[in-house]
């Protein structure tokens, strides 16, 4: 072989050579993934976390994983998003843990629980009191990772046609709560019922329901319950409500390691960024109320009616601990943990609180 | 040319562009960044959060990106974290906005004020109510951007030997408390004092001073005070010390996207990550003092001082206003998202934590 030729074919090696080199960032694997939401498109909040989430996890990794979003409107199972993570038809999902307590009871303490821990208490036990590990061993039986999702910051007990001033008052009334909160309710002889979201506001402003709880000023005010019901009560049952990323474990386990990194920061990143975010849209809605609905009354519920409450939600848990260990495993662990993380609490943001409150 | 001679080299172009392919990850711009940190080497819970911050940069960017984390050990200029980043000695730096105040009192209200938010508050104003953007308008001037770094959560008001019954026991009181909490302090006679780190233990020992303030309980525990002073007060003067990330300006635009999605996502996950973790540590250890030290005693000041410091705070901010029309704007913007958020904290979170505590 002649030596120019040679040449030719070395310097077509190293040109050829280039464009792979130059084409590899392009050509790398792609990783294009589907989530299934239990909200609807463009729900506010809730859906945003999911949008910035997935903007994040393209952005970092230069468009090598790209994660489509469906809401319920397209897959048509708001609650069947567990299980369509778990068969792989979403390789993802962003959900509420709480929804599936009837498919597995464990699952219900990964959200919040009455009378339970805030969300700084909550964050806390999560990542550094030992509640991702325990999620981690309810969740590895159905083949997901879970990782927290977006917090609400404290739900609001709901909206009253009429005041609550003692135990008598809540025999018969008729209340929208979903979940736990709802078995509590109904030991104290509320009349629960679960109607859908869209039908919500023409049952309470008919007198089909006498109550309804949703979640607070940062989404309530768009349903305009406001404009129907005067007595706005305090919560006690949805304390710090924690949505829930679960990712397919196979899928996940096949993600190079940086894709990893990237996807469980940016849920990670997503979940926190969505409770500052709720926050400030309580802050500006609550206030919004405030000014044009000067007549709305914040209300507390009575002593005995919170002490009833307590009592049966203890029973309820007991009960159900009684013959579930890994639930039992949870339940001490969220005493305990909010046992010493409460008095925290105590000295520093409560009492400083009321310096500037009371 | 034989045909199998071209297959052979045809073959050996392929497998030299594989080779190259393969070699683009390693041989892609590498940045490798210093970062300068205020405090010494393996410094708990601030330290982790730079090297929490440093870690998913790398491992998010598959090692194109790198930052060495100098300590004040090596760089010697804990409060010159600033200049060095302004000047490119350092890309990047993790400090506290308000020990900078005395360069720029513009920097003073991006940590934490006295009276004022609370983190979860503070969040949803950085994020949502406009402080990221005044934070730019501050730090472009002095060509870095700027990055909350990690929130210690309320700090308490400090080990005390004596009680403070009222405004008579402060004056002539000698206490160790830093930057403007000490101002309001001084105002109500108290003579402030600044000590090293390292001589606090036994300037409280032996009573070259009556009193001092730290953090809390996250930070405080190592330090022994709980073995020599007996009072420890609730705080008013740093509700949510946010820490700082800053950036060179070029340095940071001179980044891919990518990377510059990735650093940022990176440091605003770690200091969210501090906050879960210091609120952590602080109910651990707060449970620890209690059970080992349980003569300890928890106080409030009394409200003719806290109505004093209150005063004086304002009277104090107000003159700085005077002269200071973007001081003044950082103010009202605090003032005014402080009243709407506030009032959202005192019927969910107060209103809950209340009907718990009491």
């Amino acid at each position: 072989m002649k030596s120019h030729m040679l040449r030719f074919l070395l310097a077509g090696v190293v040109a050829l050579g280039l464009v792979m080199a130059t084409a590899t960032v392009r050509a790398a694997p792609k990783y294009q993934w589907k989530l299934a939401q239990t909200w609807p498109t463009n729900f506010p909040i809730f859906g945003d976390a999911v949008v910035k989430m997935a903007d994040l996890v393209e952005k970092m990794s230069q468009g090598q994983m790209k994660i489509r979003i469906d809401s319920k409107n397209k897959h048509k199972a708001p609650f069947g998003v567990l299980d369509m993570v778990k068969g792989d038809q979403y390789q993802m999902g962003h959900s509420a843990s709480y929804y599936w307590k009837g498919k597995d009871l464990n699952m219900l303490p990964f959200t919040t629980m009455p009378f339970g821990m805030t969300a700084p208490e909550q964050y806390a036990w999560f990542y550094y009191g030992g509640g991702m590990e325990l999620m981690k061993k309810v969740y590895d039986k159905h083949s997901v990772y879970a990782f927290p999702g977006g917090n609400t910051g404290n739900q609001m007990g709901g909206w009253f046609q009429r005041e609550i001033k003692g135990l008598d008052d809540l025999k018969g009334l008729k209340m929208r709560i979903p979940g736990f909160a709802g078995e509590v309710l109904s030991k104290l002889g509320v009349v629960v019922t679960n109607i859908p979201a869209g039908e919500l506001y023409t049952s309470l402003d008919r007198g089909t329901i006498d109550a309804l709880e949703w979640v607070g000023p940062s989404l309530d005010v768009n349903m305009g319950f406001h404009k129907i019901a005067p007595f706005y009560y305090t919560g006690w049952h949805e304390p710090a409500t924690e949505l829930l990323f679960i990712v397919n474990q196979k899928r996940f386990d096949a993600l190079p390691e940086h894709l990893q990194a990237i996807l469980t920061t940016a849920m990670e990143y997503a979940a926190y960024d969505m409770y500052a975010r709720s926050y400030h849209e309580s802050a500006v809605n609550w206030a919004a109320i405030k000014k044009d609905y000067p007549h709305i009354k914040i209300r507390t519920f009575p002593k005995e009616v919170m002490d009833q409450m307590k009592a049966e939600n203890q029973k309820l848990l007991a009960d159900k601990s009684a013959t579930n260990p890994l639930f039992k495993e949870i339940m001490d662990s969220q005493a305990a943990y909010t046992g010493k993380v409460r008095e925290w609490t105590r000295i520093s943001d409560y009492t400083y609180l009321k310096g500037n409150l009371e």
